[in-house]
């Protein structure tokens, strides 16, 4: 059983505070420390962790018990917005675990989070019980400066811990979601307005697919545009037919897909389907995957 | 480190011996048996399992014990051409590990063969040091009935072992190899003129790609015809080109591709690959999949 939790922490710049957080991780049985990476004018750091749901609630919370000491969001600057030290948590379902699992794990790891710490917690995504509370950012509105008020106003109680926000550290966001790909498509040209019609036609809040979060972009060094996505559901909406799309649509102005990148992680089975769509396979099971078969408990034949 | 091995015994009718052989590699820690069947007709058994370097020597060990104390093949009757109750054994690189290692723990098992069991041992594919000892069907060929006087021809010694047959279970071939991926791409025709036409160019033995074996088929079920394959080197003859030669070659006789399938297991990366080249993915490298990096040594940063 393989979940991620990708939490991301209001510090970016003390070197120190960053890598004892890291530490913690890397001391927690049946957890794998995958990457994590500080951007100092964000001021916030994002880790990338692994492992069974016992080990990452583990990891989880001895990060937070580190954050809290080091992070003081009363003198903390970033440009990034931020309501909590240890601002949101996402649990990502990989392998031989299922969205629910992950879901009560968010509560369970939120529950603790709020009884341990005393901080409040805000479920969201698949975690969330109410459609107002889904969006990171509906929640996070207003920022740690605007909480107090927030959170006395009707409708912001938190799911978990005071009704107040800790002094020092504000609150925190924590759920489940769907593993997020980072999807870049380039493009053979230079006009800008061809990557940003193609991205408004493919991106949900203009109109296009569910699970896309797309803008366009010049790339100055290599002379060309750029389509760059947010894929957050590479199930519902993948990865070839989101390609397929961009390649037709750019064929409209009579440019050419130049090729396009993944940027980071990319779960397996997002590859699996690309491969299924284009070799046409019929009644290709995951079970099939080598790989998969040598993990799966029921290979026990 | 994750090797396969494949190993094919001289019985497929009783039940009892097959599986006790199976009991003997699931008592091996950590090897995990992933598949076995048997073929009656054939009178072979064919056990997959996977592990360590360590795991599988102690594995097909155990299974050279329980086979050659249970097959006689002066009394063994069967369609499939063998020489040795424990016929053919090659180790396959899947993960972590090179093609040299599996040809050094190829040379390691069959010199362990030969020791402890007095069975002569004869190295292939990539283990052989001699061309023409290179092919399975070249040193098989005579089987078991010419195995004597062809040990005594020249050119015949064994690799490890006594020079002459062992009395009841004949001499093994053990060797290492990639991973074989069994594929078939589905025509939508009745015309097996046309598969027969595709399977003939791309095929080796006829001029076609160096790692494709291939023939046409009907399928009465379904009222179509099949390119049926073995690709044998699917990172040198990748899926995806073979996929789009048939394609393009049907196209040529009128004829669209309904779909492929892969028959049994296949290595993610050979998947993994096929969504590169349909993605026209740029600078894609495989510790980029999340699963991959969970199980890399060097993961941990």
């Amino acid at each position: 059983m393989v979940i991620e939790c990708i939490p991301n922490v209001s510090e970016g710049r003390r070197a120190d505070v960053v890598s004892a957080i890291a530490d913690a991780i890397r001391g927690v049985r049946g957890v794998r420390l995958l990457d994590f990476s500080s951007d100092a004018s964000h001021n916030r750091s994002v880790f990338t962790f692994a492992g069974d749901a016992e080990g990452v609630e583990r990891a989880m919370l001895a990060l937070v018990e580190r954050a809290i000491a080091a992070v003081d969001l009363r003198t903390h600057k970033g440009e990034h917005p931020r309501m909590g030290a240890v601002d949101v948590v996402p649990f990502v379902p990989i392998e031989g675990v299922t969205m629910a699992d992950c879901v009560a794990l968010a509560k369970k790891v939120g529950g603790a989070i709020a009884s341990r710490f005393s901080v409040p917690v805000f479920l969201y995504e698949e975690a969330s019980s109410n459609p107002a509370r889904k969006n990171l950012e509906d929640i996070r509105r207003g920022e740690f400066e605007g909480l107090a008020a927030k959170m006395a106003s009707p409708g912001w109680a938190p799911d978990f811990g005071p009704a107040q926000p800790h002094p020092s550290a504000g609150a925190t966001v924590v759920g489940a979601r769907m593993a997020l790909i980072a999807y870049n498509i380039n493009l053979a040209t230079d006009r800008l307005d061809v990557a940003k019609k193609i991205a408004a036609g493919i991106r949900h809040s203009s109109g296009g697919y569910r699970f896309v979060k797309a803008a366009g972009f010049t790339l100055d060094d290599r002379g060309i545009v750029q389509v760059s996505m947010n894929l957050t559901n590479y199930e519902k909406t993948p990865i070839f037919r989101v390609f397929e799309t961009v390649k037709r649509e750019a064929a409209r102005y009579g440019v050419n897909v130049l090729g396009s990148e993944i940027v980071g992680l990319v779960p397996s089975a997002a590859l699996t389907a690309a491969a299924e769509f284009y070799l046409q396979l019929e009644g290709f099971k995951p079970d099939q995957v080598l790989e998969n078969k040598l993990r799966s408990e029921k290979s026990e034949i």
